[in-house]
């Protein structure tokens, strides 16, 4: 065992890193109808424009998936975990009982056993799940026509105070590949949820959550990937891991964990995650049989689901369209399968030349999630691993048998993902976001990039960057993170950042592309604030303000160049922004001789035509 | 001065970061018609595929624009320069002369003062003009059915030794927007350069050159800028930048140089520049007059474009669009006028209340550009600063001027090549392409990213590579890359690296999408490596394969890892590729019995569909 109880204990004090709360900036919560339902935003404050341009700026409010941490108010105790936000809303519903003990065979013999102790989270929760006959999934309410407290909360944060700037956004003339973009109502978001078309995973027993939607009329999610390997890793490093990435913006977290106490270490994550956790619960099943992917049973893998059910995990990735009929189709792949489930299934299916028993099982999988409110993604075990594999007949059969459990998941109203590939060329992209909406009634797609060429081992966080903004602007609901050591090792915390920033700006620039409401009020602000040199301002707007004010001072250290009209970059001769300020203070009547001479006032109307967005002055 | 003679003195011997040979490559060279045709390649030696596939793997050629600096055989010596691969071409053309002084006045006052002695390079060439009468450029040898050494140099080039690999490449099944790409010859170099559809930069001033082409129907291009400001750089850091820029894979280089001793620098820069060098005449037109913009005048600029014409340069981004009646449109933009030589030219006609004299001297440059074969990039300075100014009449009314002086250049027969955005969102992308074609009769295209959103300063090579990834589909035919600098700083050699590979990436993923032949011959090489478990391989494969072999020893630094079938991000049970290839290598027999019970001939048939080129094996 690599950890003791000393280690451990640390946890109870959170690394500064984590919690220093962002330059500026102010952790705000908007009410909803009720008092028990408090949306987290991050408030940026902004300096005066000083000047011939003189004027105040208002503050930005931005999404923020960093939870308690970086608010300076809260208590934070790791070993304790979060409050349970959806906890009386939960009991409420009076649809659920608390059991007395855990289900699975396997968590309890983990709790038996004295010698995890050390390792134990001290404060484990009572598992709770439906009242027979009951069904507690976020679709089964929406299909009733029930607003949760859930729904209410998405309304409200995805809207980002949206009415605040109502007269500032004007309408968006781009192309725009998903269903027109509406205000974003409660109500909007029960009907999205009620067709599949949208998921909030919120599993019962993570009621730690702070709610938030996946679908492609909001705005793009992005995922991290975290977990130890046999190889490395503890569970502290893998709460850092989970701290550091909802820091930077992950909206969900998938612990992929597949080394040792894979049930310890998810335990410690779920109970300080506010954000939805995602596993691929064949991984502990498979290290339940010692590796040996023969050996797997259904049974084994029953437990295992119903294990991390009652655990909390929001959202389960079962690769049950990985059908023996479909292995063949891959032996003549560049890469063959390169889903790590899906290449135990296609294995298991071809050592007992049988169909998998996660596609015969299928409906008492949904039986078991529906208990919990976890939501499926279905898993693309035939994903392409190479740009030479992509769209071929063992990834595309595999998408159709994943429409037809979609719409065994949505009889039992379990929510439904899709996830998808994977190594795709731009040109190709298109085709597998119109193939999935046409295959699996418009449930929510989630992709890994795709990555669009092979050839960059070390920046594939940019490969996968390019191809994950395309697809999220075609109506991608959410991107699943890449790090710069993919295919190459496992990620460290600086990777994570990095695969963070990168998929935060895919995500951003495809809810521009899409015309998210309200998406471009953060670049306008940051634009704005650049043009009027007003430096501080900039970085604090931006994804990352350590970096941009590290990289500022590298060559600018001193403060009063955070007002210098000007960087190193150009000088102060030749800054163009410089120069334009001097021409937009220059006799206004010399401008309106020019304007008269040169311009007609029809061309003078066609200035703003173009432009998506009014701009701000 | 901030140097003297003892640091340039040094630069005579280059750092070993410049001229260590890529691991597992040589230099080859591949002899055209004549013996003094030597197209440089890199070639990548693989290992063999061990184990039950066992085979060998050919070698891999790769476009390599490092010059001799990565050929153990050259003599490197920065204070000689480099040997003039097109000095006999030139000569035997017959149509130039050289001349006994430089015709540029600044350039003779550079020559005469002894106190610039430390920092001058030593072998200065006499200068070349063409005689009287005679058009040197490549466009007019193009159009009078020449095919000139420059444009044999080029197909071979282009090539990659695409004759080896045909039998293993397919047909391409995309979306294509440009023009249909076939088997690059001399003749189609020729004929592409005629319609003025190519460019070849090639000052016959700059005789160091390895030609290189840019067109929408070859192989996307790269740029990287370097250059000094007043507040920071060296003479000896802007040529390490070149050589490491050139290293990396920048196909031209810019040199933006605004600080001091633009002119020397410069010199500098050239004569060890394997690769076309472009720059803004007006920046140091500036320079010359004290940084006052009023006080610029045609005499001073038309100098400044004869003293580097005469030094080399390759092409010079002129911004000729920039009317004075389109000033006024810039007035509510955001963020105004971003192109320094655009505000510059603003600046200027705003003041005189007048025409700016680069447009009314337009023919007047043509003909000095046509004495030394130096092509036009017209400038894009009113390009768009940020998201909200996108694709606005003012971007739009100036590059339908530069349509119209396209058309003038190319009555000169002069080469030329247009400037674009900038900042755009992604779905506002493709007009971009569409007018630019339309309105510039095909002219090449040259765009600044486009950056798809402006909330990530630090990472601006990031939102960048996903616009220019997707414009350079569509059709752009060179890549100006951005760096993490980009809004911040003067990029550093580090800084310089990383904006070369997100661009490679760009670039490359592009000429997938785009289909151009012979692209994805290295995306399958390295995916073949991976998938085999050549660690080796899949490292010297990459863009950057000391990032990749550092990331791999991060977690595994041991040898025996470089062979090992798994990394440390999932280890040995839960290694995807490791189970394919157990699936792979099982009982052929149990395979085909699933192929005859599941799938019919009709479905085995349709497995390669969809994959644009036949995998390997």
């Amino acid at each position: 065992m690599s950890q003791n109880n000393a280690t451990l204990k640390q946890m109870s004090s959170v690394k500064q890193a984590f919690i220093k709360p962002f330059p500026n900036s102010e952790k705000i919560y908007i009410e909803g109808s009720n008092a028990d339902i408090q949306v987290p935003m991050r408030k940026i404050s902004l300096t005066d424009t000083i000047g011939e341009l003189a004027e105040k700026n208002d503050p930005i409010f931005v999404y923020d998936t960093s939870g308690i941490y970086t608010d300076p108010e809260a208590k934070i105790n790791l070993r304790q975990g979060l409050k349970p936000v959806r906890g009386g809303w939960i009991d409420a519903r009076g649809d659920t009982e608390t059991l007395e003990n855990y289900s699975s065979n396997f968590a309890n013999q983990r709790l038996e056993n004295v010698e995890l102790e050390a390792l134990r989270f001290e404060h484990l929760h009572k598992p709770k799940m439906a009242k027979t006959g009951k069904n507690v999934s976020q679709m089964f309410y929406a299909k009733q026509g029930i607003i949760t407290a859930e729904m209410e909360f998405i309304a409200v944060r995805e809207n980002c105070k949206l009415q605040d700037y109502k007269d500032q956004i004007g309408q968006h003339s781009g192309e725009s590949f998903g269903a027109n973009i509406q205000e974003i109502t409660a109500e909007f978001v029960r009907d999205e949820v009620a067709r599949g078309r949208a998921v909030i995973p919120a599993n019962i027993n993570h009621p730690e959550t702070e709610p938030m939607i996946i679908g492609r009329n909001f705005m793009v999610k992005i995922n991290g990937n975290i977990g130890n390997s046999a190889l490395g890793s503890s569970i502290e490093e893998e709460v850092d891991k989970m701290l550091w990435g909802i820091r930077w913006g992950a909206d969900t977290i998938m612990d992929l964990s597949t080394g040792k106490n894979i049930h310890e270490t998810r335990e410690w994550i779920i109970r300080n995650s506010p954000v939805p956790i995602g596993t691929v619960p064949i991984y502990q099943a498979l290290e339940k049989v010692g590796g040996v992917v023969e050996d797997l049973t259904w049974e084994v893998f029953r437990d295992t689901l119903i294990e991390q059910a009652e655990q909390g995990v929001d959202y389960f990735t079962i690769h049950a369209g990985v059908r023996l009929k479909y292995v063949p189709l891959t032996i003549e792949r560049t890469t063959g399968i390169v889903s790590r489930g899906g290449s135990i299934m296609a294995k298991w299916c071809l050592a007992h030349h049988t169909e998998s028993f996660i596609y015969t099982h299928f409906e008492d999988i949904c039986q078991i999630m529906q208990a919990y409110d976890v939501t499926f993604s279905l898993g693309d075990g035939l994903r392409p691993g190479c740009i030479a594999d992509a769209n071929d007949a063992a990834q595309f059969g595999e998408l159709e048998t994943l429409g037809e459990l979609t719409k065994i998941a949505w009889k039992y109203d379990v929510q439904t993902f899709i996830e998808g590939p994977g190594h795709v060329p731009m040109q190709m992209i298109k085709e597998n976001m119109e193939k999935q909406l046409a295959e699996c009634g418009e449930a929510p797609f989630y992709t890994l990039g795709p990555l669009t060429t092979d050839i960059a081992p070390g920046y594939d966080h940019i490969t996968s960057a390019i191809g994950a903004a395309q697809i999220g602007w075609y109506g991608c609901a959410m991107l699943c993170y890449v790090t710069p050591k993919e295919h190459l090792g496992l990620p460290n915390q600086d990777d994570v950042k990095q695969g963070i920033i990168a998929y935060k700006i895919a995500a951003h620039a495809a809810d521009l592309a899409k015309g998210h409401p309200g998406a471009q009020i953060r670049d306008n602000a940051l634009s704005k604030a650049r043009f009027e040199f007003r430096w501080e301002d900039q970085f604090n707007l931006g994804l990352d303000p350590d970096t941009a004010r590290k990289y500022h001072d590298e060559t600018l250290p001193k403060q009063a160049a955070k007002t210098s009209h000007f960087c190193s970059m150009c000088g102060p001769k030749f800054c163009s922004m410089k120069i334009t300020q001097e021409i937009k203070t220059m006799d206004a009547a010399e401008i309106e001789k020019i304007n008269d001479g040169f311009i007609s006032s029809a061309t003078r109307i066609a200035v703003s035509t173009g432009t998506i967005w009014q701009s701000w002055h």
